[in-house]
């Protein structure tokens, strides 16, 4: 490994295959949702993925992980300069060139950037919140990774379903708050929903995180999946959020 | 309790209140959706009601059990002329007269029955499977019931959005395969999907059962609900479900 390190970043171990990921206080750090989402996603081997809004890279470094025969290409693609120049980096580092490509640009010009229909996978962990609500944010490179600053949800979901092949695949994660609208907008750009999951810190306790997979011109018939619950009565990640981050291929 | 039963009729528990319910083989009986969406429903005395294909009556009889003090008025509208009339036989023999009124209608003509924006609450459980999907069933009865033989799921949530108040709600119990189709056909009403919840028969399980609240002309912000769990691990029913049965006011 060889990490290029820049003023303020950090290198954190993302406790699958080795893997690494640089970092920094100053800008958006990965969170759960991202596992969540790399996890759930539909990967198959020798299929070309998309990541809007890559943020520090590591939905395609974690994508990497998830089949025996490897992806055929993934690109990260990411609005934020710096936040491309670290993904790039990450990517360089964990020695991923072969596999993962960052481009840095705007996902609303993304027929412009890579023509239309031509992934296989679409993922997306998109700004979370319209612009004005929740909590006051330290940075611009924060504001517009979780404001809807540069990107709304109708934005992202137009993007995936530009770039989608027919019969590919788009995931996003997002808040259960925002469920009607994500499922709305996925249907409008003909990503039918076809799996959803939702995510509980506790068994009795509201969701924090829902996951969607669509397919594209896809059949209407959605199977949502039993809860995935974060905590334990103890406590304690349950045993099945310990297997999704011990992040081993399934 | 004087209950004017016809041949191959029964009377049922209905565990709440002391109320019975006609009910007959050769017709729709009300199952756990029911009593779960009449459980869900948000309540308040004084209130107009309306539940769209009320077969043989289950939901205004439960409902009237939710508030200490009364409702206004239940409306309980049914298509087949068999179940409004086993309704307002049930209705009758409960003493329940002076709250619910049983009209036998088309729910796709409720403005020409009903006028406009006319009740506080709509609810339905309207039949669940497209024209073809699903076992086969008995006898035309249930046919219509279950099937969308006279009433699509577009056709339900229509007649809600006409029905409903602005500011009201309307609560939809409906299968978790339909759950995207439902928020779009409910958002293109304006009625916004406020609350919703998962029914699953385990927790290790998919969900059976989504139960849907609206409010008319609200605010995007969907609340999700921690899962209701059927089935403990000794596949007893969960103490929420015993709750639920028992009917008292909450």
């Amino acid at each position: 490994m060889d990490f290029q390190l820049k003023p303020g970043e950090r290198l954190d171990d993302l406790m699958t295959n080795g893997y690494h990921l640089i970092q920094s206080e100053e800008v958006f750090s990965f969170s759960m949702d991202a596992v969540l989402l790399a996890h759930y996603a539909t990967v198959r081997p020798n299929e070309r993925v998309l990541d809007l809004g890559t943020g520090n890279g590591v939905i395609p470094i974690l994508l990497t992980t998830r089949t025996r025969h490897p992806l055929k290409r993934i690109v990260g693609l990411e609005l934020q300069e710096r936040l491309a120049d670290m993904a790039a980096r990450s990517v360089q580092g964990n020695g991923l060139n072969h596999l993962i490509e960052i481009v840095q640009g705007d996902m609303r010009e993304v027929t412009a950037i890579f023509g239309r229909e031509k992934f296989d996978l679409v993922t997306c962990n998109p700004p979370y919140r319209p612009i004005g609500q929740g909590d006051p944010v330290k940075n611009e490179h924060v504001r517009i990774a979780r404001h809807e600053v540069t990107c709304t949800l109708r934005d992202a979901v137009k993007a995936a379903g530009i770039m989608t092949k027919s019969g590919g695949k788009a995931a996003f994660v997002h808040r259960p708050d925002r469920l009607a609208e994500l499922l709305c907008e996925l249907k409008c750009v003909k990503l039918e929903p076809k799996r959803m999951r939702l995510v509980h810190p506790r068994v009795h306790q509201r969701p924090s995180i829902v996951l969607v997979e669509s397919i594209k011109n896809g059949k209407p018939d959605l199977k949502i999946d039993p809860p995935l619950i974060v905590y334990d009565e103890n406590g304690q990640w349950t045993e099945e959020l310990e297997t999704i981050y011990g992040g081993s291929a399934n």
